[in-house]
């Protein structure tokens, strides 16, 4: 009998844990928001995550649940838990990806290295962090953003009055994220997977290129990174896996700062953009891993294949809505690249796919993975 | 609107077409024999694929038909063919892989470098052919054979009576194939594929070692064979492909005979288990080649991602069925290696997987994806 995976969520990382999985000889499930998902080929159920009846009947028949994103509910997981389902990651550690004022709390708490922070309840405790802060900071919502959204570059509180207008139904102890402007040279992201068992192997560490708040491309390694940044943003990543007991793949996003400090921007505890490069570059992908740590069995070889490798992602598409109409020039002109899709219709500033070029000169494959992707531009 | 690919048969190779599929995001849809297929996660219909309305509802909705494997009848095909429908390879292509006489006839009416061969009708005939090629000679049925079923050495006719018998019913001019017992120092194999534009690519020509007339282990590239051995492999198998316009991937078995010939031995027109190396070894593999192939989309890079691979196949598998419970051994001690598995039930002599290791060394890949690979032996 195969080992059986159960995948909430049937976004574009269920679909690309497929590949894996049907290679690992595995079953792999999916429970899909609704019909035409990117994971739409291993969907057996559809349904509400948020649902718990829906979400135990899904989880009945596997081995182990895992996730497609973070936005299960705590009540959800824990029933799960309740009912003997084996869940990867697990509730306590997902409950610090859901809400990024927990998130900073325990970073905090654990001396890792993050900006500036305060959680705020109001625009008087916001105006007093912006008065300490030279006058602009970052506000984020503590929970639902992603690409960008629920972040917000501000100068003064009526900025984000929307945000504090709709706190106030959460409740007296609500509050939004505000953070010191970073004043960065780079953003790096670090990679690792960890078996409940505890083992934990990290992949090199990342430059990722941001474009309106959404990654648009990735270098694999990061440019002189080897040495003291590799070994900085891989001991953060571990520290973090450990500390928070997190299982499966943990992606932390990182800035490197002027002075040569790197902090901590987000975390994601799931196969993350900026490891999509490691299916084309790395002996074991970061979607084979999550596969194999969350069943709890050996992880895989992490190193590259290349000496390096670029990610460029397909952002919006043809406006036409064609991407197939694309193939033929972009395969053509770029042989050794390597497209992905996600089955995803075409709009502007959507992720609906990549393309990954390996190779020994990280100038050349950036500028060849560029040029691939471009053929799908509008 | 994803390009949408229908595969005939449910078997390993229509599997390991979906991790293809789902990464360059075709819609990939399977007829599978009946359930619980190899390629189930892919399967949209289950029938006998010898029953034209059956295949012909299947391919009602797709942009191109192909195939798990060559036994399609012609009748189906040319109804395929009648109905409007895209089938690659086509029905003059694949009649010559279905009948080995006939591919015999043709490879010979090409001049290309095959064993010496009839066709025997009876008893008399094969005596008269073992008596010019030194009393022993390999016979095979035309139809229906693999993995060594359909193939006997004989030193007499009486060896292959029950074939003769069986002729009988299939009409006057039906026969057997007598090959030459070819002296050969080793097996080698060599794989393109061709677009029904005409493109061509080639992967490296790699050695094939059988056990029991089962292919148990390929090494990629061949040992030596870069230069001479090379070109003329390479040579043969683009002169089939563009001589009986074969479409998708063509791999050609050859043998390497001790006075430094190359015979051609079989020919399979998809993709075969001597190119599943490509999968961890190749810039593109030989199941995104036939995708990309018979969707007349520009073909791949076939180069190597590392100076030399062995695949090993996992064959049988462990007598109390749980091949599950090999992993966490053969993971532990192989991190490097990718282990690839069927989702079939193991039993003596089947093929159930593979391991593939890549690296600098062919020595040690070889003996590390034997080592992984044995994890999985009763």
């Amino acid at each position: 009998m195969a080992l059986r995976v159960g995948v909430i969520g049937g976004g574009q990382l269920a679909r690309m844990m497929v590949p894996a999985a049907v290679e690992l000889g595995l079953d792999i499930r999916v429970l899909a928001e609704g019909p035409g998902m990117s994971a739409a080929i291993a969907a057996t159920a559809e349904g509400d995550y948020h649902d718990v009846d829906t979400v135990l009947a899904f989880a009945e028949d596997v081995d182990v649940i895992t996730f497609d994103h973070e936005h299960v509910p705590q009540h959800v997981l824990t029933a799960l838990v309740d009912a003997g389902v084996a869940v990867h990651p697990g509730p306590a550690a997902l409950a610090v990806a859901q809400d990024k004022i927990l998130m900073r709390t325990r970073l905090t708490e654990l001396g890792l290295p993050v900006p500036d922070w305060a959680a705020v309840r109001d625009t008087a405790e916001l105006q007093a962090f912006l008065d300490e802060h030279g006058g602009r900071a970052v506000v984020k919502t503590a929970r639902g953003g992603y690409d960008g959204k629920g972040v917000r570059v501000v100068s003064g509180p009526e900025q984000v009055e929307d945000w504090f207008l709709a706190l106030a139904e959460l409740g007296a102890d609500a509050a939004l994220l505000v953070e010191e402007l970073v004043s960065f040279t780079r953003e790096l992201a670090q990679s690792v997977a960890r078996r409940p068992s505890g083992d934990i192997v990290a992949w090199p560490v990342v430059e990722s290129i941001q474009r309106d708040g959404i990654c648009a491309e990735v270098i694999a390694p990061a440019p002189g990174s080897a040495g003291r940044i590799s070994d900085m943003a891989e001991g953060i990543a571990v520290r973090i896996a450990e500390e928070l007991s997190v299982t499966g793949v943990l992606a932390v996003e990182l800035f490197e700062t002027d002075d040569e400090r790197i902090l901590i921007n987000e975390l994601a505890m799931r196969p993350h953009n900026t490891g999509h490069w490691s299916i084309d570059g790395a002996t074991t992908s970061q979607f084979e891993q999550h596969l194999r740590a969350v069943l709890d069995l050996p992880l895989g070889a992490s190193g590259m294949t290349a000496d390096a490798a670029a990610m460029v992602n397909v952002l919006g598409g043809p406006a036409d809505g064609d991407l197939a109409a694309r193939y033929p020039g972009a395969l053509a002109d770029f042989p050794e690249a390597k497209f992905h899709f996600y089955g995803k219709a075409p709009r502007p500033g959507r992720k609906v796919g990549h393309v990954t070029v390996t190779g020994r000169d990280v100038d050349d494959v950036v500028f060849r993975a560029r040029g691939a992707a471009s053929h799908f531009d509008d």
